[in-house]
């Protein structure tokens, strides 16, 4: 969407072979002509081993690291692709961690006769996602590895941010009381991977909901410093995310199903597939637990927000049953929500 | 080396399965029992999506960023393996950048089928490799690709270190005049992948020489701050490196072959396997560029570490032919040392 014009390489191969990961002429073909036209800055063009950056060491800054490899299959879906996710999801676990994001690394795992052209849609997604989110890749790394290895790519993103002196956001600081805030429908992503690798087919098409959460974060954290914890609920989904938080904090935590927002597509998909859409992934959205004062404010400035405007209060935080996540369902009863316990959704992102 | 006891755990699967990486309940056992009872420490054990990490900042401190994926095959070899590379080579781009190393983060791209035993001797070793170079694992990331793919695992590292005020080494800051100097033996590394794969057997084990090398550095910028450059000879060898140096400081480069120190199994290994020392990676070794006033006082200081005992001087930069590198051969005539043209050496590293 933010794409300037930048035409698919004309190179001498249409498709990566081994000797584009061998350290020389070849690898160096491939970043100059492929890779750096694409994702190229004054950091990452030096083309030094390692980049060197002037952290913004106000007194008590801390830097935030976090690290995340991609390998979702299939590469391309509705509403996204590997790149975006790579980009999105790393800058996501920065800014729910409190911290603003300032630089990326890339570090991709290419397949011998992965076409160049996928590659080079792979590489404009991540700079648009880069764009986007005011984050810079500063320095990276390309490997490759022969043909039946790796579905196409792999991609690791390392995320770099600074955390302003005196916050402190984290999965252990949830007290009884607080509010639990959800930005947005749940499960979006996941169903969108499932319904593509599944052939299933809606009316609308079900998109990912990738998306960069720093726009919301930023909001959130200036009308509410007191949030206690945010969390985007990817893997493993909003069940494991609270259950997270509910053995760190040593609290209880109660849901009300009825106040989730999920999408018709999603639930009518879920239940063609059997799936719980409490354990199915989203890509674009974060939990918030918040002190019951501010909880109010807090969601309004959520719903103000273009990432947050289906933003929702779904639960609570209670002394009781603590390390448990608890569920009232839509017919009124109560169920004890665990960990996934097996793999229903590999390879989602 | 360094190996406190640490049995391999007993855990309910002696397997990777795809459950492992679901984000949920068994993503956490594996995390519990085999990851962090290894890797764990304070900051790794907190369970957050993002590591938050106090800066040093003293004024005019820079941040040092590198990121690596290691996907050499076999995982396994005579000197180290997969867990040994992804941490020595990630410090090692660190401290050749003039970096103080302070932290790495670990991504593990695990395949379904992978023997939990072997994860486990890959991840000691990770450990010993962290302890003997002071950093600390302090973030990372697991996921599981089904089978046949990525051929065992695959480990991406990144590491983050601090540049103290005032150092600057780089590519591109080679100067006629300026004096090379390389630390030890050429190509061990790469020949002793290949020797495992091509089943090659000498009266000795030709072993991997992956070594930390901040030990060497430390030395080497105290004693002589005026070092230009210093780069690790990797992926695409001696010649690749140089020529990187040469193209990036627009300098010629001469060096002498018979001044290069090779293992005789190494020279007989190349000679069979029809390859070219110089393009062959290693993973232990650095060059240094230095000015002439120092290098006979750094050569010194280098043969003075356990790291750099074999360091030899092996060439100069000239004004001439910038962006070429020429070497004298044994026979005592003329050559140019071009970039490695394909792949003679695929995951190697």
């Amino acid at each position: 969407m933010l794409t300037p014009e930048c035409p698919v390489p004309q190179g001498r191969y249409d498709r990566i072979i081994l000797g584009h990961g061998s350290g020389g002429k070849l690898s160096a073909d491939l970043l100059r002509e492929v890779i750096l036209p694409v994702l190229g800055n004054e950091t990452l063009n030096r083309l030094e081993d390692q980049a060197t950056c002037p952290f913004p060491a106000a007194t008590g800054a801390r830097l935030s690291v976090t690290t995340d490899s991609f390998v979702v299959n299939p590469l391309f879906f509705p509403g996204g692709d590997i790149g975006k996710l790579a980009i999105n999801g790393t800058v996501n676990d920065l800014v729910v961690g409190g911290a603003e994001p300032l630089w990326l690394t890339a570090a991709f795992i290419l397949e011998e006769g992965l076409l160049v052209a996928d590659l080079h849609r792979v590489l404009v997604s991540m700079r648009d996602a880069c764009l986007e989110a005011g984050v810079h890749i500063v320095t990276g790394d390309t490997k490759v590895v022969d043909r039946g290895n790796a579905d196409g790519l792999y991609i690791n993103t390392t995320g770099l941010g600074r955390v302003p002196p005196g916050r402190s956001l984290s999965v252990s600081s949830a007290r009884p009381g607080d509010q639990i805030l959800l930005s947005g429908t749940l499960g979006d992503h996941g169903m969108a991977i499932m319904s593509v690798r599944e052939g299933l087919e809606f009316e609308t098409v079900l998109e990912s909901d990738s998306a960069p959460l720093a726009s919301l974060t930023r909001a959130m954290l200036d009308a509410c410093p007191s949030i206690r914890c945010m969390r985007d609920p990817t893997r493993g989904g909003l069940a494991s995310t609270l259950n997270e938080i509910a053995v760190a904090s040593s609290v209880g935590i109660r849901i009300d199903e009825a106040s989730i927002p999920i999408r018709q597509e999603v639930r009518s998909a879920c239940e063609m597939l059997g799936m719980d859409p409490l354990f199915v992934a989203s890509e674009g959205r974060l939990v918030a637990l918040v002190g019951s004062d501010d909880a109010e404010q807090c969601l309004e400035v959520m719903r103000g927000t273009e990432a947050g405007r289906d933003s929702a209060l779904i639960g609570s935080v209670e002394a009781a049953h603590p390390g448990t996540v608890s569920a009232r369902t839509v017919v009124g009863g109560c169920r004890i929500v665990t960990l996934l316990s097996g793999e229903q959704l590999p390879r989602i992102c």
